[in-house]
This record gives structure tokens, C-alpha cells and sequence, in this order.
């Protein structure tokens, strides 16, 4: 095999993203199809497919990251991209039923911009078209009837277990006045790194991976989904609005406990702990909602003096190295490992 | 094999339903045990382990039909009935998940006399550890790790979509003003009958019986389901508060649709049209709560004139006769056979 060149092989992060989206998405839509009415319509609006009225729509699909990798993995097995589809499609449906459900637990009436499902269908419908994709993830995985299938079930059980537990923690952090630095990395790991990690290995499963394989490629995919979310944690403070599509300081304003507020917060010295004086009258404060640009961008400055946004950075290319050094223990063709790593850089690099 | 002696072998039904609760429970705890805190504690009071303040309890594990019909499932295939424990495990997970998620989409604030889990540890949790018994069903049929729990697991995800699609017929019946007998039938299949389908196909798949052998189980299990909730629907209506431990008319009270109430209505006559006279009026009215025993008693007695107690009777007795049939397809230990025959009976002449 020759030697990966990355100046050309790995260029086209967005053609790999596109392909991603472009063979998963069938697939996907065909899926969603089967659920009874008037499930399939409501689901088809979280998609973003049609709007609250039930016309066609062309909603922002994200960054199709998950889709990616999943076809990757597949090809790191030295199988075919298509034969990574179902465990893309299955990845995406586990995704999208938390979203759903943490919508409505969070109590978060907007997502990319739209009204969610339970502001728009009520509640029952969001917990009940969570559900139902949930079990579909299951069936697109399990009507393959190959033991590969089976074993590629399993792990995205247990990625799904871990992602409950994630969220699980991040509730009970919300009711917290202090979060450590290793509980947030944790609750981090399991609400992204598990499913990241899953998407990324059983792709490999359903090709032919061995649990080694997968193991290997799942410890990149963990890394990665830390890394991915340090960098959100930073775009959730410091991003650019127009590039996010979200407010400025927008996990500020929902008091989000993320990566930089917690570093920040046990780094000590004087603005570690003017911030968390600052924070813990906000938390009382019945007047938070109607803060200035200038309150919040206190609070901002003070997280980065105190070195929560330089730790923040670091730790997103400390995981980012962890991830592609997995990639070593693992034989793949060069030009998929050169792809995976692309990948891993556009992730901390990103600007949304 | 020598023919059964029903009066001998079937005489226990008690006994079949203690082996499937004494065989599971062990099992079920453990595997509710992996949930991480708070959800173990939650889960731990849905299943009345333990009450609201966490003290030990010693909570109605309800009838155990599944969990027994799993054990006999596996026997029917020839293996041992610890052979179909993980099916009866994942089958009361499922059978969890869905009440939990049920109660809190239906408003309800007690079963089986106490108040639901969304009442005591609010509606997050109660969304947040049924998604996690849904997990932790398919965890613990594919942990076995062998070909029959992949197809296991597909059967189970098939059941569990039908159980979903059941609860969105519920849901967008209540809000309509006429039920047809056929649609009440079908919402009973997905709500009833297909995960009791499940628990009695799923032990055989597990103890190795091929998929022509689990289809006829599965048939039986889901006409057993149909005899099971139109004696449910009965019992509804016209059971003894003491043995059902539910208030007089219990079904009506809440304005259910049941099947001797959609029979009647469909039933025409005199009685039929009174009933639906009333019960148009009772939708409206805003004084339904503080109706006197007099009044729902009005309306039952409307309903049994209409015809609709002997049609649900009726109806139960030949869906236990299709149940009964379908054993004939299949060759099985003939004990089993007898003992599959008694619960079968036990089913329509239970009085709670």
C-alpha cells in the first residue's frame, strides 16, 4: 500500500461529510417512513423535512459528522462505505430520540432554530416519537440478521446506556452549585463520546471488524467526541454568532456548567473566585433573563483570565492527539486512515 | 410422550405464575441495579421495591402472565425454563419502559395504589429511566452473545414498535368521539397482545426453536393477549373493587373506550343510541368528576342492555379458542401443552 499523501487524500473533509449525508439520508427518510401516523410527521418536522404546517422544508441536517465516520469505519474493515448505511442510519436515530427527549426534559424550546416537537406536538408526541426511533435503531440494525448485526446491536446498546447516563448527570449537575472538572469530562464522554465512538466502530462491525478493531477505533471515536465537545464548549461561550447560528454567549445564558466555566472555576486565584461569586448570585438572581451583553461578557472575560478558555483548548488538542495516536494500534487502509484523520483536525478547527 | 392429564398437570396455575416470578425477579433486580444513580432508585420504586422515601417495600409485582409464559416458552422448545429467564427479563423491562412513559403521556397519578413515578421524581425522570429499561431489555438479550439472542432481540424490537404504535392509536382515540370495534381490536393487539406474543415466543427462540416454531407461539400469545384485555375490559367496568383493587367502574370514570363500551355503540337499538347520547353529553360536561355511583351505574347498565358485556364476553372466549387452536400447530411436551392450556383458562376466568 502506498504511503497516504495528506495534502491530497484528506483535502475534502466536506466531500466526505457530503457522502455521509447523501448515502445515509435515504436510507434514513425510508426509515422514518414506517412509523404509523402520526408519528412519521412528527418525526419528519424534528428532521427538519417538512415545516409545523407539514410543507416540504430543507432543514439544516447539522454537521453530519456521525454519517461520516460510520462510512469510514466500514471501509477501515476493507468493506464497501455502503455497507457502514445501516449503522449510520441506526447512529442518527439514537441521536435524534435524545434530542428529543432532552428537549423536553431540559425544557429547551428551540433547536436549529425551529420550535421543538413538544412545543409544537405536545409533550406526549416528543416522548413517544423518541421512543419510537429508538426502536428503530434497533430494527435497521437487526433486520440485516447476520451475527455481525448482532454484535453491532450490542455496542450501540451500550453506547445508548451511556448516553442515558449522561444525561442523567447533566440534570443532576444543572441542581449543583459545583461540577469538577473530572465530572463534567465524564458526563461529556458519555452524553458525545459514546455515540460518536459507536458511530465510528460499527461500521467496522457490520464490515467484518473484530472486537479489536472495533475497540481501536472506538477509542479514537471517544477521544474525538471529547475533543468535539471541548471545541463546542468554546464556540458555546466565545463562537461567532453567525457562524453558529446561535446567540452570543449562549451557554452563559442558560448557566450551562461546561468545560471552560469548570476549569475556570477550579484554577483558583482572584478571578476563579470573583467568577464564582458572580455565578452563585446568578444562580439566585430572578432577574438573569434580562442581563446585558456587557453581564455576561464580564463573566466571559473572567472564565478567560482565569485560564478556563486556554485549558479548554488544550484539553480539545490533548483528546484530539489521544485520538489519531488510537489510530496506530489499528491496520487500515492509508487513504481511510489519512480520511479519519482529516476528520479529527476539521473537528477542532471548526467555527461552528 | 404420554397424553396430559389436565386435572393433574394443570391444576397449579398459581404455581407456573410463583416459578416465573421467583425465577425472574432475582434476575430483573440485578439488571436494574446496573442503572446508574438516581435511576436505580427511581426504577426501584416503580417496581414497588422500595417507597417514596426509599425504604424497602414490598411492592404487587402484579400477575407475572409474561414472565411465567416465558419459562414455558423455553420448556416448549425443549430447554430448560432457566433458559427463558432473560426473556422474561427483557420482556417486564419493556413492559416497564412503557408504563412509565404511558403514565406520564396519559396524566395518570397512581397504579397499582400508589402515586406514578413522574408524580413522585417529576416527569424527567420518568422519561429518563423508562429510555433506560428500554436499553437495558435489549442489553440483556444480547449479552448472551449468540445468534438466537440477535433474532431474540428483532422479535422483541418488532413487539415493542407495535406496543408504541398501540399507545399513538390510544392517544388519538381519546380525542375522537366514535371508536369502531375493529379499531379498538387493533389498538388491543399493539397494546396488549404483542408483547405477550413476545414473552411467549421469545423463551422458545432463546431454548433454539426455529422461527416456524416462535410464529405459533407468537400467534397464541397474541390472541391470549386479546381474550387477556377484553377480560381486563370487563373487569373494568364490572369488577369487584375489593378483588381488582380499582374503584367501582373504574374504566368509565376515566371515559376509556374499551371494547364493551365501542360493542355497545356499534351495537343500534334504543339502549345503544342512549348511551351514546350520554356519553357525547359526558365529554363536554365539566361536573364529570363529582358524577354519583347512580350515574355510572346508568351507563353500564345502558351498556350491558346494548349488548356490549356479552359481545366483550364473547370475545374473550374466542380469542382463547384461536389461542388454544394455534398450540395444535406445534409439537411440544405435551405437560407443556396442558400447562400453556391452563394459563390460557386462567386468563379469562381471573376475576383481578
Amino acid at each position: 500500500m502506498p504511503p497516504a499523501n495528506p495534502a491530497v487524500d484528506t483535502a475534502d473533509v466536506h466531500a466526505l461529510l457530503e457522502r455521509g449525508r447523501s448515502l445515509s439520508t435515504p436510507v434514513l427518510r425510508a426509515a422514518v417512513g414506517r412509523l404509523a401516523a402520526p408519528m412519521d410527521t412528527v418525526a419528519a418536522y424534528h428532521f427538519g423535512w417538512i415545516d409545523a404546517e407539514g410543507r416540504p422544508a430543507d432543514g439544516d441536517g447539522g454537521k453530519a459528522v456521525r454519517p461520516a465516520l460510520s462510512l469510514l469505519s466500514a471501509e477501515a474493515a476493507g468493506a464497501t462505505a455502503e455497507t457502514g448505511v445501516p449503522a449510520a442510519v441506526a447512529v442518527e436515530l439514537v441521536h435524534n430520540f435524545s434530542l428529543l427527549h432532552d428537549d423536553l426534559m431540559d425544557g429547551d424550546e428551540q433547536r436549529r432554530h425551529r420550535d421543538t416537537v413538544w412545543k409544537v406536538h405536545g409533550p406526549a408526541q416528543a416522548i413517544l416519537v423518541g421512543d419510537a426511533l429508538f426502536a428503530l435503531a434497533n430494527e435497521v440494525l437487526l433486520e440485516i440478521g447476520t451475527p455481525e448485526a448482532g454484535r453491532a446491536t450490542r455496542r450501540l446498546t451500550t453506547a445508548t446506556r451511556k448516553l442515558i447516563d449522561g444525561q442523567a448527570q447533566d440534570i443532576s449537575y444543572e441542581h449543583r452549585e459545583r461540577v469538577t472538572v473530572e465530572e463534567c469530562l465524564e458526563m461529556e464522554g458519555n452524553k458525545t463520546g459514546a455515540l460518536l465512538a459507536c458511530a465510528v466502530s460499527i461500521g467496522a462491525v457490520l464490515g467484518g471488524a473484530d472486537d479489536r478493531m472495533a475497540d481501536t477505533l472506538e477509542a479514537y471515536g471517544h477521544h474525538l467526541g471529547l475533543a468535539f465537545q471541548a471545541v463546542d464548549d468554546l464556540l458555546g461561550i466565545w463562537g461567532d454568532p453567525e457562524a453558529t447560528g446561535k446567540q452570543t454567549w449562549s451557554d452563559l445564558r442558560q448557566r450551562k456548567k461546561s468545560l471552560p466555566v469548570v476549569a475556570a472555576l477550579a484554577a483558583g486565584g482572584p478571578a476563579s473566585r470573583r467568577l464564582g461569586e458572580l455565578l452563585a448570585a446568578d444562580a439566585k438572581s430572578n432577574d438573569f433573563e434580562t442581563f446585558s451583553e456587557e453581564e455576561f461578557a464580564t463573566r466571559a472575560a473572567l472564565i478567560e483570565e482565569a485560564g478556563g478558555r486556554e485549558w479548554t483548548s488544550q484539553e480539545a488538542r490533548r483528546q484530539h492527539a489521544v485520538a489519531i495516536e488510537a489510530l496506530d494500534g489499528v491496520d487500515m487502509p492509508e487513504k481511510v486512515r489519512a480520511q479519519l484523520t482529516a476528520l479529527a483536525d476539521f473537528v477542532v478547527v471548526r467555527k461552528r
